[in-house]
């Protein structure tokens, strides 16, 4: 069976929500001791989360940071000022869980996971997952990210490796990435999906100088004017304007929602492979929760067009998944707090008053 | 010695933030393996800990929520649909971590405190912190909340509790509130001090229909043009036109700063009582931290005067310290950050590439 069979297999595993759970976590949500809605999106998501799973009742306790590592043949063209080892150094950092991600992720007690999709220097750490397609990708500003073929596998890596996570017991994934330079890759696959021109975009990834920025906005535009990715083959537009990196993570959301589980988007760049995700499989979106909002100009356009508005406003711009460690808490809260809330009855709390309840919009999402 | 003394002996041992300490913590969070700034608010926090507590290295684990819960005389003119013995039940509610604050704060492992101010109703519950002083303030819709003295004694037992839970290990304090009608009394409090009229300060609380919104708008109008509390003596205006549970929270403010703890704001009560707490003393600002975005709409107000911007948008609107529970769980996080994240060297990156950094704000506030 072809690669292109094979995901189109996995886009049709997705199942959408339990519409009749959801609307029993609705009424448990109205029975509860509080004013209805007052828990604004944590409600929200404790119904999401019952159409998901299928349960009213539901716990997150084992949480995994997926991160895709991979280098970008367009660092050659000054748009990061980051070096290109630092790709490297710290997917193997994260595993010791030293970076700011890493951190956050040991304070929470979640498991990081860091897949080689493609790292240029050479390392020597057995907790990396080696899914490498090559040393990097080739550089976008003259040629085609990857082969066809290598975006179908990148993709199916990303699936795949959700699937063993899930096998292992994850109940919830978030998607991160370190990969030098995979802002302006990001960029270019958002460009040619929304037909949005790259100075609305584009932004400064971890401190660029006003040279550089005006530098990455040309090649982003050139990008995606010279190679013509065509944006209605969503496969097209990662290969040739992608990343190995951003190609796993479009796999690890088609995955999580394959599989049934949540899966939590980071900054833009996990923002512009979740949109790619639905673009291939408009079901992936019942599965998606929004993180943090980034401060990369592309970020807020994207998740506009996935209807999702971000939870945390931090400022943060490291990537690597780390919004994903907050988001996930929280979500994991929403849970819990259905789990031990006392309803109106047991509270003792007379609902008769909330015949004269004329809050609007009560489960807000 | 009289009460508005040992009040102002309380505001005099409020300290500075420790500069030397901070300036060493922004130096220690260059050297970490991240682009600077980053990790945006998630550094400023760590600064900010630093300076309150003189140690680059904090560890935020004995977490309190204090709520102060008490009945507001203004109930009775039908500015809230919920009835009044709400107040009690919840606060009871509360002590067994029942409610939608104490399921989140159960979840996270912080212990709930509940002061009764002035409940209403009678309860039998030791867990219950008995400091109440009546039935429920007045009726601000026709005389006075309540007499200076009581509003003196009403803020030192807010500072008091915070010094007995600071001596009891307490780390960080969260600051909630449980009062059917306070919605009101501290709209009136937040509008004496502001000069704001009601319209533009006052929400729908926990969900009041158009006819009470606007009955609620002319009854904290009313309050401030009749009893022409004094904005420039905060005691008066929270005698004149708080609440028992408004002044409770003000003294947490000012007991949490005075004992050198950091002090999260929930909503718009909070945020209320926070300002009254700055007003009276300004180096408490620097003690404070936000939490979630409240949708009443004089919070955004309060907390553009307080120079604070909230991290969370949960669209929540239930008040208890809800909002509390998870800001403080983000405070601990960027604490652990500073403590486990590997410095550059440590990761091994050579940091030379930083000179061409241009990141203009590297630390966010």
């Amino acid at each position: 069976m072809n690669k292109e069979q094979i995901l189109q297999d996995w886009l049709e595993k997705i199942k959408p929500l339990n519409q009749e759970m959801m609307q029993a976590a609705k009424d448990y949500q109205v029975s509860l001791a509080k004013p209805p809605g007052s828990l604004g999106k944590l409600e929200a998501m404790s119904i999401q989360m019952a159409g998901i799973t299928g349960r009213i009742h539901n716990e997150i306790n084992r949480k995994v940071i997926l991160v895709f590592a991979a280098d970008n043949g367009v660092q050659t063209e000054g748009v990061s000022i980051t070096p290109r080892n630092v790709t490297m150094l710290q997917a193997v950092n994260m595993t010791h869980y030293k970076t700011g991600m890493g951190a956050l992720a040991k304070h929470f007690g979640q498991r990081v996971h860091v897949v080689d999709m493609g790292i240029y220097d050479p390392y020597d750490c057995a907790a990396i997952q080696n899914s490498s397609l090559g040393h990097g990708t080739a550089n976008i500003a003259r040629e085609a990210a990857m082969t066809r073929e290598q975006a179908l596998t990148a993709v199916l890596t990303g699936i795949e490796t959700v699937q063993n996570l899930v096998n292992d017991g994850c109940q919830v994934v978030g998607v991160g990435e370190v990969g030098i330079a995979n802002t302006t890759t990001s960029a270019a696959v958002y460009c040619t999906l929304s037909g949005v021109p790259a100075a609305e975009v584009v932004g400064r990834g971890a401190g660029l100088s006003d040279d550089g920025f005006k530098r990455k906005i040309a090649i982003v535009d050139g990008a995606v004017s010279n190679l013509q990715p065509d944006p209605r083959d969503v496969v097209d537009v990662l290969a040739k304007v992608g990343g190995f990196d951003i190609c796993g993570m479009v796999g690890a959301f088609i995955g999580a929602a394959a599989a049934g589980i949540p899966v939590v988007i980071d900054g833009f760049i996990s923002a512009v492979a979740a949109l790619a995700a639905v673009r291939l499989a408009p079901g992936v979106k019942d599965y998606l929760f929004p993180s943090h909002q980034s401060t990369e100009r592309g970020y807020l356009l994207a998740m506009q067009e996935l209807g999702l508005e971000p939870w945390l406003n931090l400022h943060m711009r490291l990537g690597e998944g780390s919004g994903c460690t907050i988001a996930i808490e929280i979500l994991a809260a929403a849970c819990a707090v259905t789990n031990q809330m006392a309803t109106m009855a047991e509270g003792l709390i007379d609902e008769s008053y909330l015949d004269e309840y004329e809050g609007k919009q009560i489960f807000d999402s």
